[in-house]
Order: C-alpha cells, then structure tokens, then sequence
C-alpha cells in the first residue's frame, strides 16, 4: 500500500488536529495513524500522520505545497513529507565485530526491513564473505589517524554515489568527524554498548564489571557531535550476576545491541522518530 | 484541571478523525490527549480524546447531546463522555491475602489514584484493622455456599447505598455469581495470578510449578461469566528457577499481581481502557 | 582450559557434596563450578561439578570407573561425565524462516559457540546460499506424508554419518516421529512460539492475536514424544499492544525465539542442563 | 527448621569445598545449600552454606571456634556463623514518601519477611499513623543542619536500646554522617531511585527526564563513605516512554524502588549477600 507520512512541530495552540486532519479527509485521504505529543515544558506541538495514497485527490508533487498553503504556514509548522517508496537508502559502517551486522542483514533477507542496502563500508576486511553472501557490496577503507580525513572523504564519495539516506554504525569503532556528522543530520545511527548515561566512551562492558552493576544495557541514538550525547531512540537491558566475566558481559550485551539497533532502525524507517533538541518523541 | 474525555467506536470509514477534532474545536475545546486505532479485522474504529473542560463553550450538560446531533449520528458512534470529576468511586473485595489490598491502599494514601474508596468488602475478618488505619469503612460478609445468594444480595444493596462505581477483587476468592456480574458489565477488574491463558483456574502457581515453567505472570481483566476469560487489560511476568519452591513462587508472584492489578486500576480511572467483544484497546 | 565436567543425581541424602568433592581433591582437582540442587518433593539431589583436567592426578578414560568404585556406587548415583573436547557436533534442522539459522550461524561465526556444526537439513531448498556462505554442508530433504518415513531415514543416516551429538529444530514444521526421537532421547532442542504451555500446536501468534494477550513468548524445550510437552529449557516474553498485528506479533516474537534458542543451546553445550522427569534443573 | 548459614571468603585454593562440606559431614550437617564463587581478577574465593542444625552433633555455641581450628585456619579463611534465630532487628529510616514503607510492613504482615521491625525513625511527623497501626513504634526526630548531630546521636542510642542489627533506608531523605554508617559497615541498605552509576546524587527523575532516556531504574546497596558509590545489592528497571512527565517518571519509578529495596532486603536476611570491596555476590 503507498502512503504518505506527516510530520510535524510547532508551538502548541488550539485546532492542529482539527486542522490536519480536516485538510486530509478534505482532498480524501484515508487516515492510517495519527499521534500527537504535546511537550508542556517546550510548549510544543509535535504529530504524525500517514494515509493511503491511491485514494487521494492531490498529486504526491502538490501535497507540500498545499499543506504549507491550506494549514502549516498559519501553525508556523515545521514539517516534513515522507513516501513509503521509493525504499530510502541505508549505508552500515562495521568494524570486526559482526553480531549487528548480520542482525540486519538476516532481517533484510526475511523482508522485514523496507530498506534498501547498497553498501557495507568498514576499515577491516574481515566480515567481506558473508556480506557478498547477501548480494551486498562491500567496500573496505581503513582508517588510521593519518588517514582518516582521506577516508571520510572517500566514504562521503561512496555515500553520494550510491544515493545514501542514512547511516547505520553496526559497532564501527571509528569517531566520525563533526564535518561527516553533518552531511547527516539525525539521519546517523549509532549503537552505543551501555545503558546511557552510565558508561559513556570505550570499554563500558569493563567499567560495568568493575562498578558490580546487576543490569547492562544498549542505546540506540543519533550521532552528533558530542560523543554518546545524542538523542535516545531506544534502550534495553539485560541481568547479570557476580558469576559473569567481562566476557559474558560482552556476549550478554551482544544480544541486546542487536536488538535495540534493529528497532531504532525500524523506528527510523516507519517515521516513528521526531527528534527535537537532545530527545526523541517516538510514536509507536 | 478539569478535563472531558470521550470515547467513541464505529464502523470504520473516512473523515471521523476530521470531524471529532473539528468539533472540539469548534466549541474551543484544548485537546489534551486524542489517539485513535482501527481494527482492521473487525473494520471498527474507536478513537479517546481529552480536552480541557474549563474553555470549552459548551456546558458539561450540553456536551453528550450535541456531539450525537452533530457527529455521532452520522457515523453511527457508539460513544460515552467521561468527566474527570467527580472522582469515581471504587469497592475492593478481598479474602485474606492482604498484598493486593495495602497496594493499593497504600497508593490512595499517596494520593495517586483519583478515586474514592468508600469500602472494602471481606469473606474474612482478619485485614480489617489496617484497612480502619486507613479510614476506610470494612464490611465483613461471610460466604458459604448456603449463605452466597445472601451474601451477593447483601453485597450488592452495598454497592448501590455507596454509589459505587466499579469492583476491584483484589484477591477475592469467591467466584461471582452471574446476576452480580451482570450488574457491573466490565466494571469489575479481577487479578489472576497466572499468564493467562496459561493454568486457568484454582492452584496456577501449583500447576506451574508441576509444569517447570521458567517465568511466571499476573493478568488483570475484566471480569464476565466465563472464569478467567474476560477481556485481559494487563499482564506482566517475573523470571523464576528450578529452586524456587511453590511457596517462592507465590511470594514472587504476588510481586507481579499487585503491580498488575494497580496497572489496571489506573487505565481504568484514567478512562483508557476501550473493551469491545474479548479484546481491550489501552491508550496508554 | 581442558575441563571435565560430572552430572550427577541421586536419591538425596547426608555426604554427597563431602564425598563427590573429597575425590576431586584427592586426585588434585582444582574445582572450577560446582551446584547443587535438592527437589524435595520428589527426594532427588542433582549436582554438577567441573573441573581442571590439567591437574588432575587422573587420567580422562579412568575417571568415571573408579568415581563410580569410590563415590557413585555407595549414593546410588546416576552419572554423566563429559568433557569440553573434542566439541559437540550439532545438526541444525529448519524450514523456510530464517531468523533462528542465522542468529545460530553468525554466534557461530563469532566463535561464541563451541560447537561443530556439521549440517543443516531442510526440507525446502530456500535457505541454502546463506548457509553455505558460512561454509556449512545444506541437505535438502523434502518431506511429504508420503515420504515422510523415508526422509527420516535418510535423516538418521545423515546423523549417524556425520556422528551428530543433538539436533537442534530452528522453527522446523515437520513433527519428528517418535522413532526419531528414541534415537536422541533429550538431545533434541525445540523452539515453540509461543510461552507454554499457553497456544500448544499451531499457530500460536494467532492464538495469541485471538485472545488479546498483552505479552507473548517463546519457549525452548527437549522434544519428547508429546507435542510441546517436553522439558522446558528456557523461556522468554515481549510486550505486545492492540495495534500490533498478526504479522508483527511474528515479527517481535522472532526475536524472542532466536535469543531463547541460542540460551538454550548454550546451556545445553555447557552441560547445564539436567532434565529429570519432565522438568529441567539449569545451573547458570 | 532451625538453620546455620556459614559465609566464607579466603584466597583461591584447591580442596576448599572437599574440606567445607567434610568438616559439616563428619558433625551429622545436612547441607540445604551450598554455592560458591571464585573472582579469578581478585584470586578470591567466596562460599556459603547452610544446613539443618537440629541434627548437627555440635552445639551452637562450638561451631565457630571448631571450624576455625579445623578448617579457618589452614585456608585464612574470613569467616562469619549466622543462625536463622532469633530474628535479626532492623529498623527503618524514613521521611515523607510511604511506598518502600508500606511495601515493607506489609510483606511483614504477611509474614514474608523473617525480621522484628523494633522501631520505625522519621524527621517527618507524616506517616504515623499507618505505622503504629501496624503496631510498630514510630520514633520522630527532627534534623536540621544545626540539629544533625545531635538527632544522629539519638538515632544511634535508639539502635543500640533496640539492638538494632541492621538499617533500611526507605527513601530516607538525609545523608547519614560516615560517624553514623561506621557502626553499621555493609548494615545500611539504602535505595537510590536511579539506575546506577546514572544520574547520582538528587533529583535523577528530573535528569532522567532531561536526558530522554527510554528506561528508568532503581538500586538498592549498601552505605560506604562516599554517596551513591556502596556495593549494589539489586537492580530493575521500567520502560517509560516520551510522553511521560516527571511526575509519571516519579510513579513509575516507585514501583520499582519498592520491589527492589525488598529484594536486597530479602537477601540480606538470607544472608545471601557478600560484599567484598566495592562489589556483591548474591547466591540467589
């Protein structure tokens, strides 16, 4: 089924949704799923909404013009118009380890993401076969500090080439630069291996076991400049006990890495996510 | 702050979104909350909306009449109209465990359930003291098989003299008759202390234990004439090992039972329960 | 590490853990675990102990003789004792869905399983590129009512070839006769979809859409002759809403099923599992 | 059934658990439970025993000095004898909020909790009255920064009166002096209402809020010196989602302290905990 899908921030005031959704039933669209959140603190207005396509009397090139005309500009709207087709674009950056990668890719191949892959990128060779096993193209860079901004550049080249909407770090172990950072706005996905805030920067599975915590975690979030800072799209934990080596941690929180990538992800492609300052509004 | 809330099933179909918000909006109604779903096997919609009461042109009276007249009639709206005030008012029937009741009391006293609790009906003597401590009137009514026409007739002149609203059996171990159910038509939330429909009936924890379960559940429904299988509002689980005697299983699940049932209580008060057929939609 | 590992049960009674641990430290055994579990209902003690096999005074083929001579034959014990090498060697059985095969392959890959896995079997050819990117050998055994009891031979066959410890069925839709299942008594890990004993047989998540539940789950247990009925081996739940459909009730109970599978299997090449009767003692 | 429990930590080293269970073997001891665990980071090894004392041929008062010399001493081992009688005494430090409170005394009502409460300490006048309905004396005092070492001088009489054997910190809104925790080592448990090591110190729902986390938690550990920082006992965890408000955050959040703060007291009890340095082991 084609669809459109809505999204929308403003400052909050009376009739958006009579607004919104009288413009919709006006040129005939069947509504699918309308959210809304109302952030007190901010006094903002923030909604979702998606509707069948085939039966709507605008054409898909006039709908965000007319919107803009009929109801955003007298909301002072922010919004943004998304299709479920074409499928968008996701490029996965990895290094050695392969659990989230694979995640994905077995969930690509079960047709459960709506996404297309047109490329893996990672500084190491070593998780080539079974990427090309899945008809994907895998492109090796590797990273140094001396050729690290060669490497941006040549990944930025590879993105553009290959129409890339967003990314997906599947544990890359790399920094991005704040200048690769912003060719994608909110449309970089990171998983970082703790339960944020504890545990920020590396080895947080070694600082969990030392601090004798009974839960780890995972965080999904958008990448921005400041390292782990950006806003959360999704969380889980897992139980340890005083048994668990640093080495079960690592495999404990595996599972949950994987997991909660694969949901942010899933978030991400749905439309779910409206990211507003450092947090995230998702209307699942 | 005073807030209507109204909720609405129909068949499903084009513009209801449209015309329930232009509606609100039209008599200056500030939406606070509105979410909707359809179901699409059943080809219903239904569809909360809350909205402040205090700018809202039209009387508190007015309000049913004019939403049938103006909206309802045309879509064939099933539809109640909730008012946050005044607070509902709630009986809770018990036996002898007393885990479910002090939650829930304890609750009350920190004021975070809306709702007035003008008794606590018991088959037993023994929690009347704490429940006095709390102020709050308990009555004693024995049950036996000879006595229970009585004893629900009783019951029910009670319930009528206290105006009480809905039932909550919080642990209650006598089964309800039918008459008594029908008097209360999703209006009475019973706690089941198992994963329903996992060990229907008497001795769940026994038969999980006999059936080496690894996790073991609470579920809270509304009651009907069929034994555990009204509509289910909530459920939730705790992990348990093969240690774990039947006595540890009763102890760690009346963790989840009492979490559950007051889960359940709160959707109710906050009117975002929508029960229709054996299934619930909760709008949390 | 070269480990030894002795499972032991036994009518319960005073000494064992004295007696059982005075012979490994009479032959200079460094104990690495060891657990204890007492069923007094049913007047059972079970015990696992590994150990280091550097040490140890001795040598791997005498050790159950003279454990039996010294300890065994005085408790009445029945004993297993295993070693961590040569590996296991694991047949995955499947049919078209995925998600079990290759969250096994990719933990497999990452060298968190210690196993061999010397085939996949199916009876549909779908999932064979995959697997042999992993550089595993792919049997594509049809199966029909009509052919059924041939396939099973060329089944036993293959496992007797390939010397095959256990089988795991990762969501296979065919039921194992019990000839089969005499031939690995305990030794074949099943996965239901659903959290039992909640939607025995078919069609679980259908079940489950059916009834409303608001959590559903998935359990992993040895395959016994009847249906679903086996030793539970582990069990894990998710949170399901009102919108979800069947297909995404699917979709969130497979990541259930992978993760719960894999514990499973993990367990079970641990030596952590001691099923008796029709329950399961799992010392993690 | 009158128990012994003995805890044991020393230096790893073979023969430990041969010489343990020899030593209650050769005295009639019927083990109920014994676990162990080595921390092979700190080369240590922990232990813990428990076994019926009716039948033991040592009296009481012998254990520990016959232990020492037999076993103790050869090992170095720390060691401490508990018996499961009388009841240890606790009291329970408290300042406005009611839920860990209540949750505690009423798991007491139930009998499920094998503790006397002598005594119930707040600087609040609020709670009163539920407490003394639970015929438990309830003791007011007051503290100010002028006032605080005198109202910890006659807390600390208190104890001593009541024989107080170990401190419950329900949401205790004031920060003990390191004079005060001194007499109670790894004898306070405090529940802090974060997931720690995130958001220590005040106000974590507030900063959980501002940070957008999808999940909050709570920790129950020990009192060291150094705020927030003891050895944590128990953990849990609750989804929450964007739409919550701080003050939803502070509700659902309680559910979770209340439950968490009752384990590690339930595990205290058993004296199932050992802590050593800044971390626990829990033989649950």
């Amino acid at each position: 089924m084609k669809k459109a899908i809505l999204i929308i921030q403003c400052p909050d005031q009376k009739g958006i949704v009579a607004e919104v959704s009288q413009f919709l039933y006006a040129y005939q669209g069947n509504i699918l799923e309308v959210d809304q959140h109302v952030d007190e603190e901010m006094g903002m207005f923030f909604m979702r909404a998606a509707w069948e396509l085939d039966s709507f009397s605008l054409h898909k090139e006039e709908i965000a013009e007319r919107f803009q005309a009929e109801v955003g500009k007298r909301f002072q709207m922010e919004f943004k118009l998304h299709f479920n087709f074409p499928k968008p674009r996701m490029a996965i950056f990895v290094s050695k380890l392969s659990h989230c990668l694979f995640d994905i890719l077995g969930r690509h191949h079960a047709g459960q993401l709506e996404v297309d892959i047109p490329l893996v990128v990672s500084n190491h060779e070593s998780l080539r076969d079974i990427v090309e096993a899945f008809r994907i193209p895998f492109h090796h860079i590797p990273v140094t500090p001396e050729t690290k901004a060669a490497a941006e550049a040549n990944q930025l080249e590879l993105m553009k080439a290959h129409e890339v909407d967003f990314v997906v770090l599947g544990r890359y172990m790399q920094i991005l630069s704040p200048e690769f950072i912003a060719h994608f706005p909110h449309r970089i996905i990171n998983i970082h291996h703790s339960f944020l805030p504890a545990f920020v920067g590396a080895k947080p599975y070694h600082a969990a076991f030392e601090r004798g915590v009974k839960i780890i975690g995972a965080t999904a979030h958008y990448v921005t400049e400041e390292l782990d800072a950006g806003p959360i799209i999704e969380q889980e934990v897992a139980r340890v006990r005083h048994h668990n080596t640093i080495s079960e941690l690592v495999q404990i929180g595996q599972d949950v890495e994987k997991v909660v990538l694969s949901k942010a992800i899933k978030y991400h492609l749905d439309r779910k996510v409206l990211a507003f300052k450092n947090k995230t509004v998702i209307f699942y």
